[in-house]
């Protein structure tokens, strides 16, 4: 990038470094920057330093949290005896918008993949079998996506928990609602057919 | 957005006030940031609020620059007689990466447009006819877009500074070399043949 400020072509590089941010993106956030009163861009700057040094994990759930517990496991109407399973922080808010879970949350923090060299011990699969092994939890529902990883890693969880005494389900996977069978996907029309229910 | 501690809410709402990012793209890169590791971020909070501070505009041309004048400005083996006039300053990293160029800038920051309200006071030309004035200009490359407004610019500068015996000239538009005929729209193919030139 000739003529570019250095100071400039700094942030540019920065911008670039966020996932799913070009160099065009980026040269046009670096210059909306420059936009951006004085006071808007000390904040969110603020905002960034301030989102790393003070969100950690929910020591319970393993979820983002600025508190040593999230607002779910804080949440006394919340019923810890159901433990939802996610793959990451961002699943979290989805179960949550839909406003008919009670229970509680469990992230792992990535999936079981050998071929990345992901292993249960670089997840948050020991702390589930903690609480599993408490003897409060009732049933744990495994929510982590249909993939070869995320089924693979359901099973890992079903066969640690099951001898607990826990029960073990699996969200749902099938048609979308509102879908149309004419654009589904194959994988998505077996899954729908393997978990038919009989009317 | 339910169950997001408010420090991270905050980093999403920032990332999405930003130009062209919406609210999924904006939790992704909130995420990502709590995934960078604390100096990358204190180094990222750092460039946005340098940029801002030490960013200003070349005295001269009115480019931003980290100095009273810019790189291009400051350099003596550019000539200072052929002045390129662009809309803004994302406009003249793409000259200079031809490497042909060897004139100096304008940037206007703007066209005139009065649908916005921008007249020609709002924009850097009374600042481009100062350096007209000035004697040692022989000609300007108006190289405002081919908008109605970029036009319309160009035509308005055209007529000003014609008088003080500076060549006017507008860069030629028409189809992109390796652009095809069959994908070409209207306009650019009536540029392309309005500006032919025999062989």
């Amino acid at each position: 990038m000739p003529s570019y400020s250095p100071v400039l072509a700094d942030l540019i590089d920065k911008f670039r470094a966020l996932p799913g941010i070009g160099t065009k993106s980026a040269v046009r956030l670096a210059f909306h920057v420059l936009n951006m009163t004085e006071e808007e861009v000390a904040d969110f700057a603020r905002a960034l330093t301030e989102a790393k040094s003070k969100l950690g994990l929910c020591s319970v759930c393993s979820n983002i949290s600025d508190s040593e517990r999230c607002g779910v496991c804080g949440d006394s109407s919340r019923d810890p005896g159901i433990i939802c399973v996610v793959e990451n922080p961002r699943d979290v808010p989805s179960f949550e918008r839909i406003k008919e879970y009670t229970g509680v949350y469990h992230v792992l923090h990535g999936v079981i993949s050998p071929l990345d060299g992901i292993g249960p011990d670089d997840l948050k699969i020991r702390e589930l079998l903690a609480r599993a092994a408490g003897g409060s939890v009732k049933e744990m529902i495994v929510a982590t996506g249909s993939t070869v990883e995320g089924e693979a890693t359901a099973m890992y969880i079903a066969k640690l928990v099951k001898p607990l005494g826990v029960t073990v389900s699996r969200i749902a996977y099938g048609m979308p609602v509102g879908g149309e069978l004419e654009y589904a996907d194959e994988m998505t029309l077996f899954k729908a057919l393997e978990g038919r229910r009989e009317m």
